[in-house]
């Protein structure tokens, strides 16, 4: 069966080891992802374990291991060079203006980084954020970045920094997003069962960017759809381990759920 | 200078101590507050004292001397009787049921609670909740109530108790309503100075309630209107001590943060 693309055409960069699984690849192949920028390395591939707590809302690392990303250098295959849309996932800051300099002339750039590399390479990452329109990051990463508990104030210190967009995501109480345009703020969909939620950042930010991507018109009204899109590919990925979830998804059930997004954020205005 | 009543002509049920300023009886009546309900009885009123930590989310009980509550009755005066729109505020739950029995008939019956009755006399509160239509609650009282982590489980567990509706505070994080209209979820309004957090769930009671009790509808879109107003109450009373911030408030104010909650969670839907 075909499974037609839910937002864009992805290319992607990234290494694994020689322990990953071909079958994983072949999946992403599928759903039309390009993968010439997909390195394999000698060594075992990136891993990450970690547990969950009462409410879910917080992971706590057990185990990293870095393995092949610790001397990977992102080659950009000559294919992607004239993308528009850049979004640099969590690395090593270093690398991730590596990647965006091998981009010849991108119209939107977004990044998304951690704690890790907030306490332990923060000039770096302060480089990286000059080059970045717009950074998607966790509640608590915000905070310490621009050492604020204010929330408010803390945007405001993070875009000085350069990104003119910043998305806080704040687990199972949605998303704000600080910009030009006043804030936004989404919840999240409210799931009876949340079966594991990881990966529900990185599933947001495909979410987002896709549709940006898709659309090509990174207005106002379109970031606002584009975090309500962000969300909907959260709320499914959490419903099942890995992406096991994504792979039965259509695009009917994220239309639906985008809808349902906008039921339970409706109020009608005042006289 | 007549300031007008923002939502409607509340009456109070309370006690207080000798001890109590009576300016601030005389505030009250200045704004249209029936204090014919509220009993001054020998010793102190009653006393709370908390702090807040980094996020200002969670206050932490230093000390509590109830005083003149513990041996409180409350009496509701002849012309409260006939009252339709009641909230039973937080106190002991065989007094909110007191209260309650004590109105002829009323339309409407919100309550509030607290985990200090939920685990110390649960089973007196279930009975109050079998009398109520909307419990308001803290996010952490509503998991501990139903004893369920997820959120919309335990919103089910407590509609069965009675409340047909159920509003979750959740801080700085907004709220969320649980009915036979599905699930509406707003957030709090984005403040860059929180001031005191002491008494933002009281004043969220007072615009949702006072809201309902000016329209004289209880409808799903009523509900949600109330509670973007409850919020917008919150958001003002936590902007300074005490009430200080109410006492120069205006309904100009008041509407134009309405308004303001209709910017940040407003988003296209999708072709």
């Amino acid at each position: 069966m075909w499974v037609p693309l839910h937002f864009t055409d992805g290319k992607l960069v990234a290494v694994v080891g020689e322990d990953f699984p071909d079958k994983h690849v072949q999946f992403l192949k599928s759903r039309n992802v390009d993968v010439s920028g997909l390195q394999k390395s000698a060594g075992r591939t990136f891993r990450w374990k970690g547990e969950y707590g009462y409410d879910l809302n917080e992971a706590r690392t057990l185990d990293t291991q870095l393995n092949v990303f610790e001397s990977f250098k992102p080659k950009i295959p000559e294919a992607y060079r004239s993308s528009e849309v850049v979004f640099l996932a969590n690395i090593d800051p270093v690398l991730q203006r590596e990647v965006l300099h091998q981009i010849d002339k991108p119209k939107l750039v977004a990044c998304d980084t951690m704690n890790f590399w907030i306490g332990g390479k923060k000039d770096e990452l302060v480089k990286t954020l000059a080059e970045v329109d717009i950074l998607l990051i966790n509640e608590a990463e915000a905070r310490e970045l621009a050492g604020e508990p204010n929330l408010v104030k803390a945007a405001r210190a993070v875009q000085a920094m350069g990104p003119s967009t910043l998305i806080v995501k704040r687990g199972e109480y949605g998303s704000v997003m600080f910009n030009s345009g006043g804030i936004f703020s989404a919840p999240a969909y409210p799931l009876e069962a949340v079966f594991d939620p990881t990966g529900a950042g990185d599933s947001f930010a495909g979410g987002f960017m896709g549709y940006l991507d898709n659309v090509q018109n990174f207005n106002e009204a379109s970031l606002r759809q584009a975090i309500i899109f962000g969300s909907v590919m959260a709320s499914f990925n959490v419903e099942d381990f890995s992406l096991n979830r994504m792979r039965s998804l259509d695009y009917k059930e994220i239309e639906g759920r985008y809808r349902e997004f906008r039921k339970i954020t409706f109020f009608e205005d005042i006289a």
